[in-house]
């Protein structure tokens, strides 16, 4: 109300909303500072998770096929076209096993414009100003940024490290992370309102067992919480990890919309095609959202995501690729344990952390003004990307300003890249030998504290 | 605040937010009740405003080749990709004539997924609770869903038809609607934060002149607001209108966001490609919307809009298709002619006001229940669908409750449609002539009370 009131008495530009956090909301994030056209051009780009290889030959027919089409390029129903509506049922119906029945495309589904824009629209849904919404740290940063533009409140609990974990104790396995059910549940006040999980995790690599989720389950049902399940990465689980969906606990479908991705399941980041499912309780709200929001979502990049839906299990597509990503992991992993370096084993998504607690580089070493005064994650991965020429993201982003500590001792390193890319960064990442402090002191002098 | 108290002593479903009306927002809107799928299979749509032909194919060229790339199906940049906004300004930089400069890609321009979208981060960006917004009437129906979405207050200043306008007397010309300035004075409050202009109109057809957008910008000056002007039509205009920017007059560059779209130009309503042209001071803020609600926008689809604003000066893309949408308006003024009756030539935009205020049907007609309680134009366009067979929408969806008296005299018909269809529409519509109340009777009971 205030900004608005200064613009009766001025003549300079007309003031943005306090939702824009009084200027706050326009500070560069991380991916437009680690961008690939802020960092020398030649930089191996493992940072933002997107695939340096295109989407399968016959999903993209499918997308070729609807702009060949009049309708393929006109409006779809705000809902989504029917014929990725029916698919997205096809598929994922016997994974919703206590449902008993299929997943109803006209109520119980929502296409929408990437899953980021998915879980903004069940934000601006369901929150009201100073409603709690609970987070797991890490977590996705979009998350915080569309949560408070939502006029939400974060209130975030930590996924702790392995306790014995040091810089130079070699690799850690993602499951290794927990989080403590007493603190979620100190957590609780009467404004909670939304748990978010995110499973398999970005950028832990976790998978969340049965277990934990029937803790965290005991939780939104006994405070009548709604949960937002970030499940993305689905399709991406390593070493026959089990992917459990939140949403098949006893007592969670009436509370749990679950959210997926096009582009993560066919390597398609840029077709911003995403869906929710859940409950008429929760898609109904939503879908008032996107209709006000983009009214609907690209057509031609529907039917392909389509087509992949319904293509995908006669050709074996998930398998093959959760095997081309292993060898991938299997790429980077390689390159970790030559240097001696200690990094988190996923089990499921695209990413490894790497801890960098024992990396220094030079003091005078020159870092640009949107880096000074981040942590220790921030100067690594501009120091890496400027001179050894490898991008990462620095996983402190990922924390709240409290528990940053914790995050700048890693950066977050992609692997959905091809074995080439992920061989020539490892020739380059040897480079970082040099800059590792002599292993005698870590004795003394690790990265535990 | 209410709804969340509730969930604590509930265990229903967790209530939605506030922002959503107590549930007004989640009813049908006019689009899903005169939905393709709503009506009659074989009901010629003259409706909801999409082509029924195709984009030309040397853009459709080049969203194949950006599928058949990497990148192309990898993110953009949140402000779009650089081919795209570079294309925007070569284009429309001469248009821009105050400037004497070219429009700056980095900070001028945003790609934003579809127009509509667009608009949404405009007034997520600037408006604050209790924040006025002028609307002239009638508007296009988003609008005012999206204005209260984000906790503006919509203020309502007419379009006034033609005073000797009447269901009997003729075509009438869209230049004849016409704003009242003191109408508009008088709306301007301590809270007025913005003006909507809409040129070409949807759905009058009318097209803006310098003088009145000199009369709206003096406003809007002295009243320190922001201007947004959806020119989403601004390619189509008929019989040499000249369409006149408002952000081209002295002192409006700094406070007006101008809206375009792709679906519009290249007859591609279902890619999702829009773009705002304005000063940083409402780019920059807007940008941390979009990237909050959707990221970045579908990457092939931008690249297709790219090159089709590259290739159309060349190709006199946009001469040509003006006169093939003059084709298309003449068939459809024939057909209105042919059956005697009232209705309004546009200027621009590929709509035409029909009077149906002599129109009657029996009075046992079976209208479902969505349409029960609304205007005789919700009646007649369901009437029409289900009898005649042709679809087209009621106008006083376009008016706030107060005012749906004036716009449920018209029903809107588009003719953004091939030839053949535009002329099998207009041989069932001549049954209407059934439906008429006689002529005799209009002199003393016609429709301009």
């Amino acid at each position: 109300m205030a900004a608005s009131n200064v613009i009766k008495q001025s003549n300079g530009p007309v003031p943005f909303s306090d939702r824009l956090l009084g200027g706050r909301a326009l500070d560069l994030d991380v991916w437009s500072i680690y961008n690939a056209l802020a960092l020398p051009p030649d930089t191996v780009n493992l940072g933002q998770g997107y695939m340096n290889f295109p989407p399968p030959q016959w999903v993209k027919e499918a997308a070729d096929e609807a702009i060949a089409s009049t309708v393929g390029n006109h409006y779809s129903h705000p809902k989504g076209r029917i014929r990725l509506r029916k698919a997205i049922s096809d598929y994922y119906s016997d994974q919703f096993t206590n449902l008993g029945r299929k997943l109803d495309p006209e109520t119980e589904i929502l296409v929408t414009s990437g899953a980021n824009m998915g879980m903004y629209s069940v934000w601006g849904a369901f929150l009201d100003p100073g409603d709690e919404v609970i987070l797991f740290e890490p977590y996705f940063d979009q998350y915080l940024a569309s949560i408070t533009f939502n006029a939400g409140t974060p209130v975030f609990v930590p996924l702790h490290p392995p306790a014995g974990h040091t810089a130079s104790h070699g690799p850690s396995a993602a499951s290794e992370w927990t989080i403590s059910i007493p603190e979620l549940k100190a957590a609780i006040t009467p404004r909670t309102k939304m748990i978010i999980v995110n499973t398999p995790h970005n950028p832990v690599g976790k998978v969340f067992t049965r277990r934990e989720l029937e803790q965290i389950a005991d939780v939104a049902k006994e405070h009548n919480l709604l949960v937002m399940s970030d499940e993305v990465y689905d399709c991406l689980t390593f070493d026959g990890a089990e992917h459990v969906r939140i949403a098949t606990l006893p007592g969670m479908w009436e509370r749990t919309v679950t959210v997926g991705s096009a582009g993560k399941s066919f390597a398609a980041t840029g077709w911003r095609i995403g869906w929710l499912i859940g409950p008429p309780t929760i898609i109904a709200p939503t879908l008032a959202v996107t209709t006000r929001t983009v009214f609907c979502t690209n057509s031609p990049l529907q039917e392909a995501a389509a087509a992949g839906l319904e293509g995908a299990p006669k050709r074996h597509y998930f398998e093959t690729q959760r095997k081309e990503y292993e060898e991938r992991l299997a790429v980077l992993m390689k390159v970790f344990d030559k240097l001696g370096m200690s990094y988190v084993i996923p089990q499921g998504s695209y990413f490894i952390l790497l801890d960098i607690s024992d990396v220094e580089w030079p003091e005078d070493y020159p870092f640009p003004a949107t880096i000074t005064g981040r942590g220790k994650d921030f100067m690594f991965c501009w120091f890496v990307a400027q001179e050894i020429g490898v991008s990462a993201i620095p996983v402190s982003e990922f924390y709240c300003k409290e528990h940053q500590h914790i995050g700048e001792k890693f950066a977050r390193f992609a692997f959905c890249k091809d074995i080439a890319t992920l061989e020539h960064a490892g020739e380059r990442l040897q480079k970082l030998k040099q800059y590792l402090k002599p292993k005698a002191a870590n004795g003394a002098n690790g990265a535990t504290h």
